[in-house]
């Protein structure tokens, strides 16, 4: 594999942060790292030269969802999925094991993989962990995810070890698929693990040690964020960046707030995804510095100053809470897009200044005073 | 009134057609002109910036709309409507007399004004000529409108002379109104009448007469395109134009299609407005050089060429037709915002390219060229 893909720069002298820089395909990426979530081949209501401008390095999309619309031979017709959705920097795309598990009824799992009804149409599917990095061939992501089973929360100790078990043999088999084929569009594409164990630390060391074992070119820790409590979250992280080698990236899939990032980062996670700034800001949940607004509040009807002028957004400088506010109430796609710039541009801010505070030996000091903004504001 | 405010630069020689420029407040606006409809204050799925990058001089606001909400005093604290929204060209402010006797059982008229029932909480106001002159004040808009009563159609002769009877009078009443009252921010406001009559020559005349005996900046022709067969139509501009002052601009309010609007600039049309681009852009229809594009058609679905590079848009080079059509399959919003784009796009390429032709006196040739590859398109 190859050796410059990740690169460490600085450890933090009082906790576990760290500072890296990827490099995929020409692009870098300097660690931590926030993907904005894509699934269907757009990061919603948010335009790919925007994206550019608020410099996302990287962004998600999802095998699930694009295998099943537009379909795998559509982006594969398109010469893969950065050139169908016209985006150039790196992809990564996750398995779609955390969709199929969230389908419930519409599934049916063995040895071999899963059986599942399309969300869309009731179509029957099967996926295998060949099946998807052959997929993800075809969309020709730069990082793909094995499939993995995500163990619900709460599960027993014996049902959870089974599961991390099955999760283990078929990371196994994704990565035979994945030496024995190649890219299709003449670009590196990297194979990441993600380790089960829900909220049992040995279980966590257990399965982590096989992933290692086997051996990938990044980590992620998954089955987390599943309605599980905070601090438990905190201490799975923990005890798995303990077991996870220092030479490679770490990826905690899915999480989450401001807060869970934060303190993620501060236990050596290195790459980020999440719903929440996306999702939020449809629902007029606003992230700014000065800290959390619900921009539906009457209380922003004649605030005349720009939505957030610190982090240096054309659209948080240009529009003022009020204008904002307006566009909310009266049901304006416009809304939708500037609270999505806003929010993308401040979880890029987010990872950004971490690393910031990492390398110059401040983080600690800097997230307490961070939450402490977000804590004391009112929604 | 400023005498540079309107300026005739070309007629054609085969036709009505006339190439023009307003200067507004520091803007020069060639004509004919479209101006994108932005009825509460932000036209729709589209940011400012990106209506500047396409060369949007004027856009539309709505008296009823903004009125309601975010309500009058809301703007006037904002500085007016320019500052509240971020958009330093000039805005027209229809006066909201289409939207009031759209609202059928909402409504009542006597010769003071127009008592109605809000549509957002039912709550009932009162409209008069001259308050709607107050309101367009506390608006800032660069061009206001008259309040009007907007003739159905059908409707018989006499029941429409009545009608554009009563609108003269309160056109009448907003003159006096519009010449005793100032700007509020220090920039100048003018003030365009509507002319009704239906579908009656005669009446179209005689009320226009009326209308250019009182003395305005402008003058719009008002209900058409309610309903009446297109030709009808083209009589009735046809017929106004011949009536209508040479040195003062004409507005065709609510028209129309790419056809309607090459065939009233054909008959002497300097201005227009529509919000077919941005809706139908929202129901996936698209204008583009070739002709109109229903998205969802699965004929786009393996189409790899760019949406329309001829306009020559970022978005309409930078998207294939397959993208679109997958953005508007999966309901995602970066479509509504793409559509948007080109079609704005393709409106104010064709108004732009008939003044060209206009100049160079290829006027006719062209239009005759452009129709045929829209009548000849399959949607």
């Amino acid at each position: 594999m190859n050796p410059k893909f990740f690169e460490l720069e600085t450890k933090s002298s009082d906790c576990k942060a760290r500072a890296g820089l990827l490099r995929i395909n020409g692009t870098e990426i300097p660690t931590p790292v926030f993907m904005p979530v894509g699934t269907q081949g757009t990061v919603k209501a948010i335009e790919q030269r925007t994206l550019i401008e608020l410099d996302a390095r990287i962004i998600l999309g999802n095998t699930y969802h694009l295998y099943l619309r537009p379909g795998t031979d559509v982006i594969e017709y398109f010469n893969g999925l950065h050139s169908f959705i016209n985006w150039e920097r790196p992809i990564l795309t996750d398995s779609g094991g955390y969709q199929i598990f969230s389908l419930q009824e519409l599934r049916k799992m063995d040895e071999d993989g899963v059986t599942f009804s399309s969300h869309i149409d009731g179509s029957k599917h099967f996926f295998s962990p060949e099946s998807v990095i052959e997929i993800q061939r075809k969309l020709g992501s730069d990082i793909m995810m094995v499939l993995d089973e995500c163990t619900p929360y709460p599960a027993t100790k014996d049902a959870t070890s089974k599961s991390a078990e099955l999760s283990s043999r078929w990371a196994s088999r994704a990565k035979n698929s994945f030496i024995n084929s190649t890219s299709k569009y003449h670009k590196e594409q990297y194979l990441f693990s993600i380790g089960q164990g829900g909220v049992y630390s040995d279980l966590r060391k257990e399965y982590l040690l096989k992933m290692i074992d086997i051996g990938f070119d990044g980590y992620a820790i998954g089955g987390l964020s599943v309605g599980e409590p905070a601090e438990l979250m905190y201490e799975m992280v923990d005890y798995s960046t303990d077991v996870l080698p220092v030479n490679k990236p770490r990826y905690l899939m899915g999480v989450g707030t401001p807060e869970n990032i934060l303190e993620a980062i501060e236990r050596g996670i290195d790459m980020f995804d999440c719903v929440l700034p996306t999702r939020n800001a449809r629902n007029g949940q606003l992230f700014t510095i000065k800290g959390k607004i619900n921009i539906r509040n009457a209380q922003y009807k004649l605030r005349d100053e720009p939505i957030d002028d610190e982090i240096g957004i054309v659209t948080g400088k240009s529009y003022s809470l009020g204008y904002l506010r307006h566009l909310f109430i009266a049901g304006e796609i416009l809304g939708l897009q500037i609270a999505t710039q806003q929010n993308i541009a401040f979880y890029l801010w987010l990872v950004r200044t971490a690393r910031e505070k990492i390398v110059s030996g401040d983080y600690l000091n800097w997230k307490k005073h961070i939450l402490e903004n977000f804590n004391n504001t009112q929604t």
